[in-house]
C-alpha cells in the first residue's frame, strides 16, 4: 500500500525545532555512544483523567500525523543549532550531517483513532522508532495531544452538563423543555491565537454545535455563530441615529406606543432596529446592556413583532449578566404571554453567555430555567478547572528488551514492552474493560472467559466473557508510509457522540464517577511483576 | 515620517478572519446603516490585575502591530464569508466589495510601550478607527494581548518569588547563598504549539533566564537550556552499554571503588558516563530516576570528579521529585564535603523542576534550601493560578461624542472619551500615581500640586507634586503609517526589570499588596459624573 498524502501541520510553528533542547542533547549523547539507531518503543499516555473525572476523549492525532509525515530539520535549523546554541558548539560536525538527513522513514506508529474514549494508563499513541528519533518526536507530540485531548474532554463534559437540564415540568414555557446546545465563544481569552483556533476545533469535536471563531469555520468547515456585542448597542444613543424611511421603523414605534414600552432605552431600541434591518432572518439581540427586563427584553419584542409582521422569524435573545436562570424564566414567561397570537415566540432561543463553566451549568440545572443555548468562552478554552493534561511519553522497550521505570509511587511504574490493547464489549454493546496484552499473546475470544488483572494491585482480578473484542490501536504510520489521513471534523465528532452514548453511565457521571478498568492479561501481570522483582532496588536497613 | 516596515504576524493563523463572527455581522449592520465610517475610539484594558496581585506587565504589542499593519481580508476569506456563512448569505453584495478593499490606512493607535507596568482601568492600547474597522480588530487584538500580558506577569511574579530565597546564613553551603534564576520548561503542557511558543517568549520578557524551547531560541534569539530526561537514564541498564575505551570510564570506576559508591544503579551510572562523554563542558544530570541520595547524587559525583580531573567544569544536578528543599540541602552538603579539595563543587548548580508554581516557591523560601535554578513548566505556561486575563475592548467615543457604558457594578462603568494617561513620578524616581486626563486638558507640571481623584469614589482625592511627568501612550500607528517596530526581546526584558525595580514595593509584594492608584483629573471626574447623571437610567419605584 502506497503512502497517503498528508498536509503540513496547520501551524507552521509545528516543526522539528518545536521541541525541548534536551531532546537534541540526548540525541547527540545517543549518537555519540552509537545507540541512536537502536530500535525503541515509546508510549504516549496520561495517568489520571482530567477534571476529577474518569474519562477523556483522545484528540490531536491529525496534527501528529502531519508532524511525523513532514518531520525534518531545515538547513536554517541546522545552522542555528550548530552556531547559536552554546551547549551544542562542541558537538562533532558529523552529528549535524546526520541530523540534517533525518526523516521518519524508520518510524512506525499505532494510535487510538481520533475521538476514542480513553482512560489512565491506556497508550494513546505507540511510537516505534530508532531511539534518537523517537526521542526527538516526544515534546512536539505531547504538545499536539495534551491540549486537544484536554479541551475535547472539557467540551464533552460541558455539553453533558448542559443537557442535564430538568425538563419534566410541562406547564412551563417551551424554552424550558428544550435541551440546550453549546457554542464556543472563547477566542479572545485563549492562550494565544493557536490556542483559540484549537479550542474552536476541538470544542466541536467534543460536542459543541458551533463557534464564534470565523477562521475555524473556514478551515474546519464547521458552523459559526454570532450577532452583536454591547459596543453595538452602545454605539447608538437615540432613535435619530437609525434610518426612519424603512418599513420597520414606523411599525416598531407603533408597537411601542400600543404596548406602552415607552421608557425603554432609545439608543438600544435604535440599535435593535438597525440590527433587524441588517439581519431580519437571523435576529438575535443581546438584551442586557442597560436593563434586561425593563429595557432589552421589551425592545427586542418590539422589533421582533415588526419583523414577524414582515414575514421574518426572529431567532432570540442573549443574556450576558445577572441571574441567568431567573432572567431566562422571566423572558420565557414574557414570550409565552405573546405566543398564543404570535407562535414564533414559542421557538425563540434564549442564549446565556456569562462566565459559564461546568460548575455553573450544574448549578443552573438545580432549578428550572429556560436557557436553550450556551455561549461558553474563557472556562472552556483555558480549561480553567484544570489547564493542563498530564500526558507523558515513556520509553517501554529498547533493542527488543522491555524497560521498566521504578518509582516509589506505584501508579508511576511503567507497564513495560511492546503491547496490544483490547477493549472488551458486553452483549448490550457497552465497553466492559480495556486490557493490555504482551505483543505475541493470544487474544481473548468472544464468549470465552478471560482473566484480567489490575497491573499493580494483586487483589483486583475479574473474569470477562466479551461479546466483542476490539483492537484499540490502528496502524497510522508504517516505516514512513502514512496509512491514515485526517477525517472530517464532524465525522469524528459523531464518533465521539456515539462512544459517549455507549459508555457506562457510572464512568461518565459528574459526581463520584467510577473508574473504568484498564487492566492487564495474567501473562502481562506475571511478566511485569517478575521484571519488577528482578530489577527493583531493595533498600538495605541497618 | 515614512511608514516603517514590519513583518507579517509570526503565526499565519493571525489574520482578519481570526475573529468572532459578530464583529463581521456588526460591521455589516453598521455598513447597512451607513455608520461604518464614523470615527470611533476604542480602548483595550483590564479591570483587575491577575493572580490576586496589584500589577501586570503589558505585553503582546509586537504582534498587534504586525496584525494591524497587515490587516486585510483575502479573496478566499471573502469567498468563504459570502458563500459559506448562512448568517451572511443575504447581505448586500456591495458589502463584500467594501470588505475586500478594507485596510488600516484610516487607523491610528497609541499604546503603552511593550513591557510597561500596568494596572486596572489604564488603557493598554487606544485605537482610533472608523467604527466598523475598530470593531473588526477587537477579538484579534484581545487574543494577542490577553495571554502575553498574563504570561509575562506570571513569569515576573515567579522570578520575584524565586528571588525571595533566604540567603542570610553564611554557614550554609554556597548554593544556599545564590539567588535562583528561572528557566521555562513548559512547551509540552502548553495550550497548543503557539501557546508554547508564546509562553517561552513572554517568560523571557518577564525575567526568566532561558527556555528549553529550541524554536523560541531560534526565532527570538534567547538562551536555551536542557540536558537529559529520565528516558535517557532508563535507556541504559548496565555498564556494558557504554564505551569502555575512553579516558572517562576507568577513572569513574576507580572513584566508585575508592569512595565505596558501589551500590548505585549501574544503568544510571552508564547513562551519566555516556552523557559526560558527549557533554563534558555542560555536564548536568537528572539524579532522581532511581534514588536521589543513594544513587543519582553519588553517580553524578563519580563522573564529575573524573571530568574535573580531565580539566572540565561540571555544571550541576537536576531534582525532579521529592522534598526539593531537603534534597537540595543534602546535595549541597555533600558537595561541600568535597569542595575543599574540589573547588568546582562550590559552583555546582542545583536545578529543581517538579511542578513548581508561585505558591511552592513561597513555601520553599520558608526554610533553607540550596536550589540555584528553577525549571518551571505547566504552572507557568498555563497560568494555572488564573488561566485568562479579563482584557476587554470598549468603545469610548464615536463621532467625537464620548460614550459611557452603564452598569450596576460601578467598577464596570467606562471612563468616556479620548484621553491621555500620565504617570507621575516622585523625586526618588518612583511612580506615585497614573492619572487619566481629557484629551485637550493641561498636563500637571513638575513641582506643582495637582489634584487626582478616584474616578468613581468621591471621597478618594490626592494632591500630587510630581518630580517627573511621563506621557504613557506612544503613537504606534498613524493613519496607516507604522511608527514603531518591535524591539529585541532582551531589551524589552531589561525594561521590565527596571520598571519592577522602580515600582513601589507595597504594590508588588505577594501578600496583601496595595493597589496602585489609577485616578482621573478633576476635569475628567466632573465630566464623567455629569455624563453619568445626565444619561444613567433612574429606576422608578411605585
Amino acid at each position: 500500500m502506497a503512502s497517503l498524502q498528508v498536509d503540513a501541520p496547520t501551524n507552521p510553528l509545528v516543526s522539528a525545532l518545536l521541541t525541548d533542547l534536551y531532546q537534541i542533547t540526548m540525541a547527540y549523547a545517543h549518537w555519540k555512544n552509537k545507540r541512536h539507531n537502536e530500535p525503541a518503543i515509546f508510549e504516549l499516555f496520561f495517568r489520571k483523567c482530567p477534571f476529577g473525572g474518569e474519562f477523556a476523549v483522545f484528540a490531536g492525532l491529525d496534527e501528529c500525523i502531519k508532524h511525523i509525515a513532514h518531520f525534518s530539520f531545515s538547513e536554517s535549523d541546522i545552522a542555528y543549532l550548530r552556531t547559536s546554541v552554546p551547549a551544542l558548539s562542541k558537538c562533532d560536525a558529523e552529528f549535524f550531517v546526520w541530523l540534517a538527513q533525518l526523516d521518519t522513514s524508520e518510524v512506525s506508529v499505532r494510535a487510538l483513532p481520533e475521538g476514542t474514549l480513553c482512560y489512565g494508563k491506556l497508550p494513546l499513541i505507540i511510537i516505534e522508532a530508532p531511539l534518537a528519533i523517537g526521542q526527538l518526536l516526544e515534546t512536539t507530540l505531547l504538545t499536539l495531544v495534551n491540549y486537544p485531548t484536554l479541551l475535547t474532554t472539557n467540551a464533552a463534559r460541558m455539553v453533558r452538563a448542559a443537557q442535564r437540564k430538568q425538563i419534566h415540568d410541562t406547564t412551563l414555557p417551551p424554552q424550558c423543555r428544550k435541551l440546550p446546545v453549546c457554542f464556543e465563544f472563547g477566542l479572545r481569552r485563549a492562550q494565544g491565537p493557536d490556542g483559540g483556533f484549537s479550542a474552536s476545533k476541538y470544542a466541536l469535536l467534543g460536542g459543541f454545535t458551533g463557534t464564534s471563531n470565523v477562521l475555524a469555520g473556514k478551515l474546519c468547515n464547521v458552523k459559526i455563530a454570532g450577532t452583536h456585542a454591547h459596543a453595538f448597542v452602545q454605539s447608538y444613543s437615540c432613535l435619530e441615529e437609525v434610518a426612519h424611511d424603512t418599513l420597520l421603523y414606523p411599525k416598531v414605534l407603533q408597537y411601542r406606543k400600543q404596548l406602552r414600552y415607552e421608557t425603554t432605552n432609545d439608543g438600544e431600541l435604535a440599535a435593535f432596529i438597525a440590527y433587524g434591518m441588517a439581519f431580519p432572518e437571523s435576529f438575535l439581540c443581546l438584551v442586557d446592556t442597560y436593563d434586561t427586563l425593563q429595557s432589552g427584553l421589551l425592545n427586542f419584542i418590539l422589533v421582533a413583532l415588526a419583523l414577524d409582521d414582515a414575514g421574518y422569524k426572529p431567532v432570540g435573545i442573549r443574556l450576558d449578566s445577572g441571574d441567568l436562570a431567573f432572567l431566562s424564566m422571566e423572558c420565557a414567561n414574557k414570550f409565552a404571554e405573546f405566543a398564543r397570537e404570535r407562535p414564533f415566540m414559542n421557538d425563540l432561543d434564549i442564549l446565556a453567555s456569562n462566565d459559564i463553566n461546568e460548575h455553573t451549568l450544574n448549578q443552573l440545572n438545580s432549578k428550572p430555567h429556560a436557557i436553550t443555548v450556551y455561549g461558553i468562552g474563557t472556562n472552556l478554552v483555558t480549561c480553567q478547572a484544570q489547564p493542563a493534561l498530564g500526558g507523558v511519553y515513556k520509553l517501554v522497550e529498547i533493542n527488543k528488551i522491555p524497560r521498566i521505570k521504578f518509582s516509589q509511587d506505584i501508579e508511576k511504574v511503567l507497564i513495560p514492552g511492546r503491547k496490544r490493547a483490547l477493549r472488551l464489549w458486553d452483549k448490550n454493546n457497552k465497553p466492559i474493560i480495556d486490557v493490555l496484552l504482551q505483543w505475541e499473546e493470544q487474544e481473548p475470544k468472544v464468549g470465552e472467559k478471560y482473566l484480567c488483572r489490575h497491573p499493580f494491585d494483586s487483589r483486583e482480578r475479574v473474569l470477562v466473557s466479551p461479546s466483542r473484542v476490539e483492537l484499540l490501536h490502528v496502524p497510522i504510520f508504517d516505516k514512513g508510509r502514512v496509512l491514515v489521513t485526517p477525517q472530517p471534523l464532524m465525522e469524528v465528532s459523531r464518533r465521539v457522540e456515539l462512544q459517549l452514548s455507549a459508555a457506562p453511565p457510572e464512568v461518565l457521571r459528574a459526581d463520584h464517577p467510577e473508574p473504568y478498568k484498564v487492566f492487564v492479561s495474567s501473562q502481562m501481570y506475571r511478566f511485569l511483576h517478575e521484571m519488577w522483582e528482578e530489577n527493583a532496588p531493595i533498600t538495605e536497613l541497618s
